[in-house]
């Protein structure tokens, strides 16, 4: 039977098991194309098509509405313990008003989630998840330890503004404080009257920001007030795009990282404090497994456009595996094919010629150095 | 805006994201009409239109494939501690043979998942899960406990057969010995020569099994020598069937059963051993909820067919919200419209007359004593 049965589209019932936000009418009238559930909540794949949702996104300014990404809301007095005990980044060392980027872990070192975590007061973070329910992992070590934890979902759902001119739109609704604000940073702003947390984080290498909007109440009066503020903007409901967090090698976890990869092998050593034992569970595994024999790699994929990715692709060289393509894309402004790929050490280092197998046959393809559109 | 914006079908891409089960090729070439993702996996939502679905499970036989339906294995010593730290239910009292349905529970009670648990062996469990990530439930439980248990997600892809003539396809390919397993037991068969597990269980009321079958190789032949098997006896490749499942009240977690229920709300109490602690670590949250003060009720929705459920529909008696209806279908061959509704206790009493708000408007409806086509 045929590859060509592993890609294209198909047709999804809207049923009650997939949540929306309070943002979601508003998102889906703007047009919506399709949707995946991610945290069993849904998420727009575009809007104006692939190529035009890019170049609109790195050009000028989109909303998007980013509901899927659940807050797990810890506090109490073991609560900093508690999301110590997942990640073996050191949490001691994140500011009043930062967002930290943890590789969380379970107790072999395998990534559970890769979430920003945010302190919103003393003894009360927000683990802001990707796509898994690691909420699961708190609630079984805080029942097991016997933990002085609440742990819930808050109603919580993040509306991005991204792109370019997210600055300008943001200034006009908050004032301009908001253009001093740093990279991974967060403030407190006014929304209707209530204070929420405005951070300076999204899903783009294109610039802008992450409102942590709370509630139901007045969601769909922010939307119409920012397209109505933004209007001269050019500003559009967007969504994660996938061209362009492929070609910048953002990361998706249960695509390009997955349950059996340790922070080492996703490139993300960096964040993994190994010199003392933070309180991570999982640190005595990560010890011994600091020297990956695989990781993640950006590589470039010739030809004109790909097939639409519907499984991992193959990377071989000389008719041996040596790899796996898990995401990819065209990317539109380098007129090349990027993809994000997990390479065995054999073959990771970058100029390394290989072979990519797309359902449609094989590519050749080149290990490349640094991700497209980013400095580092 | 209109609520007609919350139901209807969409478009989903298929993306890496969405696993599949070594019979997913066979089952789509057989006709599947749209899919939703369950625990991060595709499965079919109909093949030939709801009432000719329906129609067909109740009166020959139809093969499932139910991959979605993942297995957490967790074997050694402290395997079957960890297993009942989950559950209120006595895992002591499963026989050796037997699919014991467990609720299993947070720390509070509240329900993350409403798997099958099998022994395989000595020490080595089978957790057959609905849609949720209960394995970070045990790696949170295990690394924090330091317990001795291995926990892993097999190679495992449940295939069901069901229908009033699963017993005479069964038996055509493993045997008359098929016909004397009891309702939820298991026996091993030989299946191109690898002794996989045979259990008479499955998603719907009308009879039949699931087969968990191991590993790749030889799905597609199993699913072949089935069809030509089954020719005269109309089998057809199907998927769980949400008329057939509602208007018999098997739940759904995630739509029928939330995170916030504990197993008292979802009508599982006879399940929870709630004399004496054995070993769950929600037992003493568990010891004060079990007298709930709502729980799962069949409701009948008075009318021609409903329009698709997108989201819960309020319940209302009097203008005040006693209830929901999470889960809704034509009961085609009761000619009438069955639902799951979540009621509070001032209007869970058979014959209670209450209303069931859908986008296109409110119903007369009448809470029940019993789901249809059951006998308890």
């Amino acid at each position: 039977m045929s590859q060509t049965q592993f890609y294209g589209t198909t047709t999804m019932p809207l049923t009650v098991r997939m949540r929306r936000s309070p943002f979601w009418e508003r998102s889906h009238a703007a047009g919506a194309q399709g949707y995946i559930t991610y945290n069993n909540m849904l998420i727009a794949t575009g809007f104006h098509g692939p190529q035009e949702d890019y170049r609109h996104l790195k050009s000028a300014v989109q909303v998007w509405d980013v509901g899927v990404e659940r807050q797990i809301e810890i506090s109490g007095p073991d609560a900093g313990k508690l999301v110590q005990m997942s990640t073996p980044r050191d949490i001691s060392r994140m500011g009043d008003d930062q967002c930290f980027y943890i590789p969380t872990v379970d107790g072999l070192g395998c990534m559970t989630n890769d979430p920003v975590l945010l302190r919103v007061e003393q003894d009360r973070y927000w683990v802001s998840i990707a796509d898994s329910d690691q909420i699961l992992f708190y609630k079984g070590v805080a029942a097991a330890l016997q933990l002085r934890v609440s742990i819930h979902e808050p109603h919580v759902s993040p509306l991005a503004i991204q792109g370019p001119k997210a600055d300008d739109l943001a200034a006009r609704i908050w004032g301009d404080c908001v253009r001093d604000l740093r990279f991974f940073r967060w403030m407190h702003v006014d929304v209707n009257g209530q204070k929420m947390i405005l951070a300076r984080s999204g899903y783009s290498v294109q610039g802008g920001f992450e409102l942590y909007f709370e509630g139901h109440e007045g969601a769909a009066n922010l939307w119409d007030q920012l397209f109505e503020a933004g209007t001269d903007l050019d500003v559009r409901a967007g969504t994660p795009c996938q061209a362009e967090r492929v070609e910048a090698g953002l990361l998706s976890y249960l695509s390009d990282i997955t349950q059996d990869m340790t922070p080492f092998e996703a490139g993300l050593g960096a964040m993994c404090a190994m010199d003392k034992d933070v309180g991570c569970l999982g640190f005595a595994a990560l010890k011994n497994k600091q020297s990956p024999n695989r990781q993640i790699r950006p590589i470039e994929i010739a030809g004109g456009p790909l097939p639409p990715q519907g499984t991992f692709w193959p990377v071989t060289a000389g008719g041996q595996t040596v790899g796996r393509v898990s995401s990819s894309c065209r990317a539109y402004d380098f007129d090349c094919n990027a993809g994000i790929a997990l390479m065995n050490d054999s073959h990771w280092d970058p100029q390394t010629n290989v072979q990519v197998h797309t359902q449609d046959g094989p590519r050749d393809a080149l290990v490349k150095e640094k991700f497209l559109g980013r400095t580092s």
